[in-house]
Order: C-alpha cells, then structure tokens, then sequence
C-alpha cells in the first residue's frame, strides 16, 4: 500500500504504529525520524524501523506518508524541519491530541505540493518511550480526522485506509469541535487526575505514606492516569487552553455545589447527582466503550 | 471460632463477608438481617445465609458477633433497634467507610455487657447487591479498626482474626486520624469522580453522546467509581463532612494553581505538576497496591 512510510517521534504512538504497520506489512520500508539518538538506537536494536536517523529532514526524504508522533507542542517546529525536503504529492498526518493549534502550527511550513490530514487516534496507556508500544494498541479504538478545505479526498482516503489497516475505526469532524469534545473526554479528566494525586504527593511524608498504603480504596485509579507522559501533556493543556479552561469552569461549578451540598448536608442533592453518574457508566458499557468488571479491578 | 455470626445488611460488602465466612467455614449459623424483603428472599434463593428476615432484633437473637453492614448513616438506628436483643457478651463490629460518627451514632445504644470493635475493610467495587459480593474480596486488603478505650482485646482479637480468616490484613487507628487518610485516599476520589461524571451528565444531548463515544480516553476511568452506590457514598460524605470538606480545599487550591498556569501559558510549572505526580504511581507499584499495566487496561 505505502512505499515508504517516515514517522517523526518514536514514543508509545510512534513504535505502536510501527509495530501494527510492519505487523499488517503495510509499508515496504519505515522510517524513524527521533531528536534523541538514545531512541534512534532503540528502535533499530528493537526493529521498530528500518532506518533511524536524527536528521528528520533526511528521515522524510522519499517518503510518500510523514507521520508526525511528536507531543503537540513540537509539530510546528518539526514541520519547518522537513518541510524542503518532503517528496512531490506526500501525505503528512499527526497524531495530535489537540487539532486546531498544530494545523495553525503546521500549515504555514507546507509547500503546496504537499497535503496535510490532520488526525487524532483516541488510544494511549500510561506509559512513554519506543518500548512501551505495541501493535494492537489501536484495535477496536476511534481515530478522528479533522481535514482541512482543501485536503483532497485521496488524502483522506490513504491516512483513513491506514488506521482501519491497523485496527481503528474513523470519524471525521470539525477541528474546533474536536478539541472541545476531547477537553471533555481527555483532557479535564487528566488535569483533574494530576490535581488530585498532586495534592497527596504534597502532604506531609508520613500521610503521604498512608495514601500510599491505602490507595486502593479509589485514590489508585487517579495514579494510572496521572502517570501519563508530561512533556505530552503540558502541551496538550497550553495548545488547547480555550477549551480546557472552559469545561474545568463548569466542572468547578459542579464541584462547588456538591461541596456546599455536604456543608449544609443536602443529602438528597447528593444522592440524586450519584444516581445520574451511575446512567453514564451503564451507556458507556452499552456503547462497548468499556467491560462490565466483577471484581472492580 | 464463631457460634452466631448476625450480618445486618447484606449488600456487597455484607454478602462478601458472608460469602467468606461460609468457604472458610468461620461459623456454624449465618444470620441474615435486612429491611428489604426481596434482599432477603434472594439471600435464602443464594444461600448465603442460614436464616434471613426482615426484622433486625430477631436476627441478632443469640448471636456472639454482629455485624452492621449498612450505609454508616443508618449505623445509630440500627443499633437502637437491635440493643435490646444482644446477648450477653456479644460483640458488635461494622464495616463503614467512616468511623468517628458511627461510633458517636453507635455506642449511646449498646448495653454494657456489649463490645463494640468500630471497623473498616478497605475493599469494595461499584456493584451493589448481594449478587455482587464475592468471597475473594477482602483478599489482601487492609482492615482498619478503630477501637474505643475501653473495648476489650479479646474482642479486638475475635474481629482481627475473623478479617485474617477472610484475607485481609489488620491495621490499628485512631478513629479521627482514620477518617482523615480516607478522606484522601478514598472519599475525595469519589467525590470528584462523581462531579466530572455529573458534569458531562448535565451537557446537551448531542455532545453527552459523544462523551459517551470517546470516553475511552480517560474519562471511562472516571464512569467506574462514579458508578458507586449512591447512597452509601450520600452517607460517607454527610458523616465525614469536616475531614473531607478540608481536603476537598487543599485540592481545589491545588487546582487553581495549575488553572492559572494553563491560563499565563506556564508550561515549566505544569511539566513539574506532572513529572512528580508519575512518583506517586511507582511509589503504589512499589507497595504492591497496584500491578502494572502493559496495556494500560
């Protein structure tokens, strides 16, 4: 399908689309392209890649699909890199969490012989780095195109045919309407996990200790998520402020009645929210977002 | 070991407990108490217990330990209504996620020829019922107990070795001190689980779908402990009011320093936030109150 595919940034997304492309022999040759010489080294001892260089421009040279798996914060500068030297008619596409600012970051470093498919698959684990990956990370897992205007159809064809070659199913929308939904879905649920299990590593060390030891009584399920990669995440808040400031204002409203409602001990206000929340679980198990567990591991 | 074991309230950790104690063949008779009925009937349908009626008094009749497991603002009338059946010398235990209060609502109650060893299993799921327990589940957990200055420690000593016999492991605390390490690890993860949840409850129709859709991307983790029953967590709350409402500030400060930095573009603070935040995780790994996670299920 593709002669030669160059992805940018080796990390948990990077060598898992690696690893699903070479798995589904989608490509004839991969390449990495990775700023750390630690990684390049990495994926060649762990054939992630058939060639791993540090130059990104020489990394994309003859590639017809340039994959950018760089935290967002980077896409603008990597695009600037390459962009003299991708082929006539290559496709780029990202990975982004967020679609708005890395197309504005993007864009402007394309020349036009370029096209440009903004993409987002939905999929992650709490861990970093080229080892952390694996090919069936995307199965079953959503992957959210935001083309531009002029992105043309073939485009969008290639990068889509890619993801559902490597397990994904595909939704196209609206950049902006993108962010707002992942700022809901994503991005406040981490702000929100990072705050919480922030505010225990700042305690005293012996409570500190306590929260340690008994974190399985809730505690725990934050530290999962809010052990997730930093550099990607600050820059998944500071490239879609707008967004996550808004929703984390209305969260704050909510938050602040149930606190009020325990202060004034407005049971029935209490109970009521704590039955609506148990509706969302049972359609998320409906719409086979999640399993039904036993044992609530 | 135990002649009459009474249980009072057979919901998930009642029925657990009974569960257990049957496979371990702790006791020669289980006695069901429990206001519902129908929870009765489908104890004696699952034979979880020897004997099930509705009538709390008669249920404790003979007994040489009681058990309360209901929500711990219904601790102080159970109580009341069972005092004038305790045998002499029995012992009283409980299972709540609060302990100050119930001892407050509990001891005016018990005669004195009654001891009462307030304690705490930290174990539990979002399923409610007695079809959701399962004998497994106090299985290495943590059982705190809080006992009063003047519980004896022959009765300390039964309660310990009955949680031993059902897999847990025993901590002693001050009640006070308890409440507070809960608060934390526990009551406040709740707390906020169930305020992100109700907050994208109360969004428009269209995008709660798409919530719904995408939730896989962190906010699914959130559905689960929001699935918790509703009022047991309405009673932790209104019963560890102080404890939960101090922490509850220290998060919302914690908070609004990294709502500041995503607002000023702060990207050094957020990075520092999230880098010591991953510490936490090993440190519970490390504990073994967590397993890793390849795929970050």
């Amino acid at each position: 399908m593709i002669n030669k595919v160059s992805i940018i940034g080796f990390g948990l997304i990077g060598s898992s689309l690696a690893r699903a492309i070479k798995n589904n022999q989608l490509a004839q040759t991969i390449a990495c392209g990775d700023d750390s010489p630690e990684v390049c080294k990495k994926v060649l001892d762990l054939k992630l890649a058939d060639t791993a260089t540090t130059d990104l421009a020489a990394a994309v040279t003859g590639a017809d699909l340039v994959i950018l798996a760089v935290p967002v914060g980077a896409c603008g500068k990597v695009a600037k890199q390459i962009a003299g030297s991708l082929s006539d008619g290559a496709i780029v596409t990202d990975v982004g969490s967020v679609k708005q600012t890395v197309i504005n970051a993007v864009t402007p470093h394309l020349p036009p012989h370029v096209s440009f498919v903004p993409a987002h698959p939905i999929a992650g684990t709490e861990h970093s780095g080229p080892e952390a990956g694996f090919a069936e990370l995307f199965n079953g897992r959503w992957c959210i195109l935001t083309p531009l205007a002029h992105t043309p159809p073939h485009a969008i064809e290639k990068v889509s045919a890619l993801w559902q070659a490597c397990g994904a199913q595909i939704d196209i929308m609206d950049p902006k309407h993108h962010d707002l939904v992942l700022a809901i879905t994503s991005h406040l649920p981490h702000l929100i996990a990072y705050s919480i299990v922030d505010t225990a590593a700042t305690l005293e060390e012996d409570t500190k200790a306590e929260v340690i030891k008994y974190s399985a009584s809730g505690f725990r399920d934050f530290t999962r998520i809010a052990a997730s990669d930093p550099v990607m995440w600050r820059d998944i808040f500071l490239n879609n402020k707008e967004a996550v400031l808004s929703i984390l204002q209305r969260f704050t409203e909510d938050l602040t009645a149930l606190q009020k409602a325990i202060r004034i001990g407005d049971g029935g206000h209490l109970q009521e929210v704590f039955t609506r929340t148990r509706a969302i679980r049972r359609a998320i198990i409906d719409a086979k977002q999640a399993t039904p567990t036993a044992k609530g591991q």
